[in-house]
């Protein structure tokens, strides 16, 4: 299974690692450095759907300066006259299925990932036919966090090609309540969805190669990483966030999920039953400790206004990350990270047998 | 390290397969059932400290009966007249330490797992001193379930022989507001206790040969499962509760962590930060409610005189299991429960190798 699925993206190689479409953070050139280092790299949603073409032009302005500037590009996709070797991700509820459609016709991205819609798994449908119909070679990829949703996704006409599934250790938005860690969550749903010959990617709390090589050995074809994405030289993040990501450990106790940093960005209007992980910091204890809503939303916007210093444990500002915060002790090119882990993971593979 | 490890135990084989000390259900047959498969059974903790010299006692009986009764365990056991084949489970914040060493003292178990301090790590120092003033030869095992527990183990003076890593999808008792799937906890925690040498066990929301060469590959030198075991042959258990674990399934949704049934059945005492996960039923839901807890109470004391039929959907009582419900589809002997694990897990390693 995890051949076939390569021989849709012929630039990479096994384990195959997808760097998650992280909203805003994941750009342009995050996604070819993932991309052109083996892996498949994903461009997020970006605060408007127009984000999307914006980044996708960019994209396309990169590989064509090669080989100039990125001589890597030109061997690495032989196929980019067709489709553009990154992947675009999309939240149903928010992003304008006009605009998303138009962006994927005129780019043809490799993959678009889907991911929570408003009104359930049927909204999957709409996207993808009108996704397949711009651009038939388009991949569609969709996560799931629960075994519920892997099995509303074998009902609906549009099959996907991948199915994401995510676990509760995850830093981008998931499953609040019926979330579960992926030891449990993905063999589960792998069963469930066995004979739909489907795909599955693993996500969630992953960040080296002991969770690639763990998640392989639960059935993954593949494993997408976003965390461990923050801290690449390539990503579209503030140093003072970033500063955190390579700071915090102990996951378990130094993030929680909760909707506190969203609603004090001004992020309202997720579907029931998501939430974001994020390292808590003044915001958070502040808010255990009562401080009302209006006072925290004041206090952050002004640690808005700081800059780098508005992260950190005296910080107040969103440090979305997964629980993995722990295992990323370093900022490095995607590409140092997609060859070590892969490298490492075959190793770790062989040692074993 | 796993080679070092399964010297000391040399009935047992590759990849190291124990059967975690469950509170009552964990009695002889099932502890020698896993041990005679080339595992390492535990005796759980019984309702008094009391029991676990009775059952070490009908332990040593078993063993004795042999060759007639059970052929399996005289070649595979050459060392029993020096230390039983068999592990015991002790709860340090409810079990009398004198009774405990006194049965190990005198029935030399290979191994007893320590859990639960009521006063931290320093209480793991005053069992472990004790035992192995009693039984040199019986091995220390601690279960901690995060990055903090793991710390502070490294500061006591008793270093123990054998550490267990419970992630957040288990059953048995593990850390509430703390807790945290196995995927990211486990190489963290690896991470913290390197240089301690000490090897690592596995356990949490295992319950077949994924989640076994899953947890390899995350550093494990070993799996212990409790959920699985439930499920077999000789586990010490209620057919309706045995039952529920074979129907239910969707960890995420059918289990929750909570208090509720321990103080349903008079339970009370744990230490602060500990919780059992079960499966729901009737008494959850009606809890969840608003129904009072005295009413709650009054309704599964009624339930509990029904037999098996107070277990089930429409049932009240307690049904302990991890998240890997979904993953147990039947009832079979501890023996063919680790032999197929094994060689399932060899199997995926290999193959992926």
């Amino acid at each position: 299974m995890g051949t076939k699925l390569l021989a849709r993206y012929p630039w990479a190689s096994s384990p195959f690692i997808v760097a998650a479409p992280m909203r805003v953070m994941s750009g342009p050139a995050l996604a070819l450095g993932v991309s052109s280092a083996g892996g498949l790299g994903f461009i997020g949603p970006g605060v408007k759907t127009q984000k999307t073409h914006e980044d996708l032009e960019e994209t396309l302005t990169l590989i064509r300066k090669q080989p100039t500037e990125t001589p890597a590009l030109q061997s690495l996709f032989p196929s980019t006259s067709s489709l553009l070797p990154v992947g675009v991700g999309f939240q149903l509820w928010g992003d304008d299925i006009d605009v998303a459609v138009a962006a994927i016709e005129k780019y043809k991205p490799c993959a678009a990932w889907l991911f929570a819609p408003r009104d359930g798994s049927q909204e999957y449908d709409a996207w993808s036919r009108r996704i397949r119909g711009a651009s038939p070679e388009t991949q569609i990829w969709i996560q799931i966090g629960t075994l519920k949703e892997a099995k509303q996704l074998l009902q609906i006409s549009e099959k996907p090609d991948v199915v994401v599934v995510q676990g509760a250790e995850s830093g981008g938005h998931g499953r609040s309540e019926d979330g579960m860690g992926l030891m449990s969550l993905f063999p589960e749903v792998a069963d469930a969805m066995e004979k739909s010959h489907i795909p599955l990617i693993a996500a969630g709390g992953i960040a080296d190669s002991r969770g690639v090589a763990a998640t392989l050995c639960l059935g993954a074809s593949g494993v997408a990483m976003g965390t461990r994405f923050l801290a690449s030289t390539e990503a579209r993040i503030s140093k003072g966030y970033q500063d955190e990501i390579v700071r915090a450990t102990d996951g378990a106790t130094s993030t929680k999920r909760t909707l506190l940093y969203n609603h004090l960005r001004g992020t309202f209007g997720w579907p029931e039953g998501y939430s974001p992980r994020t390292i808590i910091n003044k915001s958070f204890h502040e808010h255990q400790a009562g401080t009302p809503f209006e006072e925290l939303k004041k206090r952050h916007d002004e640690s808005s206004k700081l800059g780098d210093a508005g992260w950190g444990q005296e910080g107040r500002l969103a440090t979305y990350a997964g629980a993995s915060i722990g295992l990323i002790p370093d900022v490095r090119s995607a590409k140092s990270i997609v060859h070590s882990i892969q490298q490492d993971t075959l190793e770790r593979i062989r040692s074993l047998g």
